[in-house]
């Protein structure tokens, strides 16, 4: 089939390519050229817009950076929405808006052609592995005709509802995601402060009714003071900033991710905004006065 | 041996079982005799007070509701320091102030008698199936002496450090549970809200980076409306008072502990104290004008 393929950072690149090592057709377009020489040595078709990618491909999917891009690439000039091409489904897998998917959705449906909101969670390893979880909005018909290529990408893949409820079971993660790390954080810092070892903490309470991914992974890497990143706090006040605003626009007050979201606005302004998430345990470090 | 208990309640009479089921010789107190009864009807002898307890018994457990009782029975008028019996050793098993657990420690020295502090978690269940995990701080030659009476009752016993240091670990153990529940609650309320389907969100977002005890076994208990404790909201404000105030003591500011704390607060004055602490997420509704 031919697959139109639009962001090749790390995710889209191990995703796409999963596709195209699947036999299909691939045409691609990036902001940058480069990041995508792994695909056209492949023999990918590289494309000079979002609209050219559409003009050539049945299936598109588009997986770049922030909302605003996201609006770009379909809305924009030279945009996927600007052409009358073969494209017949488009699959925006950014975590981005739902009410941006909704209006993908709306515009897409006056052209005729059909749309899906499908982000994904697992980060680089899932994306690699092709075990991410992938998030799927949109019409249920749709979904199934996608599927096999979902399958391509992800191990968990579940149809969630209509056009952004995709987007919305994604931010559902991010805001659990939001409150468990406070609680790794706080809980390691007052292990820290009170002379305990931590690792031990982690041992004896990350397997009981405390536990979670994110103490038993990420905890450890905070003990080390390692604040590499799987995924980036910059990212995460994204998502984090829409969730709110999603809930802000439906009425919906979320105290524990307002607050969550401003202290990462902390982490980003100390100079952290690269780092992963778990650095939110050096924003509480300093907000306690520094280094413990 | 002669084995001491104070305290009969849900946890400390399953946990007292095994201690008998092992043979050992048990000498047993509770505020209210009726819940002692399937001991007694076994064979352990009851004792009018902490110190008739403190005086037949060469190692003496307590477990009972706040750190006010935990004062009572070993301070007060017949508690276990008013005597002097067969005691060799304390262990507090109550999730009690670590300052308090010191000040035992420093009272019994005095008294030429070790002590231990060793705080569960396993809840009724872990009691009853003898999984609990226990933390324990105190001497480590104590640790060691108390161990295979541990081993009775808990599967994953960990030795933290010094006076105090079980209590903190448990403390540890609380503050990640409080920033956990409050990402279950806020992302299900999102979930509810936005009009996806809580079951279906849960399930995809439970196994990956999300993920967490809270999620996968709360979580669905909270959609179907159960709030049946496994742990009761009052409980969990008392442990949640316990380490703010251990951290103002040491000067540490913990902003997400201090948000979800007051959220307990408005559940119970809600009504809900003797409900599970699931009970969260009717807060979160309340506060958003009521069912969802």
């Amino acid at each position: 089939m031919k697959i139109g393929w639009i962001g090749t950072g790390i995710m889209g690149l191990s995703m796409s390519g999963h596709i195209q090592a699947n036999g299909h057709e691939l045409f691609v377009f990036n902001r940058t050229k480069n990041s995508a020489e792994p695909l056209l040595a492949k023999g990918a078709c590289w494309c000079d817009s979002p609209a050219d990618v559409a003009a050539r491909s049945e299936v598109l999917f588009t997986i770049v950076g922030l909302p605003e891009d996201v609006e770009d690439i379909y809305f924009g000039e030279n945009g996927i929405f600007s052409v009358e091409g073969d494209c017949r489904i488009v699959v925006d897998m950014t975590t981005s808006r739902p009410s941006l998917a909704k209006m993908i959705s709306r515009k897409a449906e006056d052209k005729g052609i059909d749309s899906l909101d499908a982000p994904v969670s697992g980060g680089d390893v899932g994306a690699k592995a092709g075990t991410l979880a992938i998030m799927v909005g949109g019409r249920r018909n749709i979904f199934h005709k996608v599927l096999p290529l979902f399958q391509l990408m992800g191990q968990d893949i579940s149809f969630m509802g209509g056009p952004g409820a995709g987007q919305n079971t994604k931010m559902c993660n991010q805001i659990l995601v939001a409150g468990t790390m406070i609680g790794v954080c706080e809980s390691l810092l007052y292990a820290s402060k009170l002379g305990l070892d931590q690792d031990a903490v982690i041992r004896i309470i990350g397997k009981g009714a405390a536990g979670s991914w994110s103490i038993n992974n990420l905890g450890p890497r905070i003990v080390k003071g390692d604040y590499e990143p799987g995924f980036i706090v910059n990212h995460f006040i994204k998502d984090m900033r829409i969730a709110l605003e999603e809930a802000t626009e439906v009425g919906l007050s979320l105290p524990g991710l307002g607050l969550v979201c401003q202290l990462y606005l902390a982490v980003k302004a100390q100079g952290h905004g690269c780092s992963g998430t778990q650095a939110l345990f050096i924003a509480l470090e300093s907000l306690n006065g520094g280094r413990l």
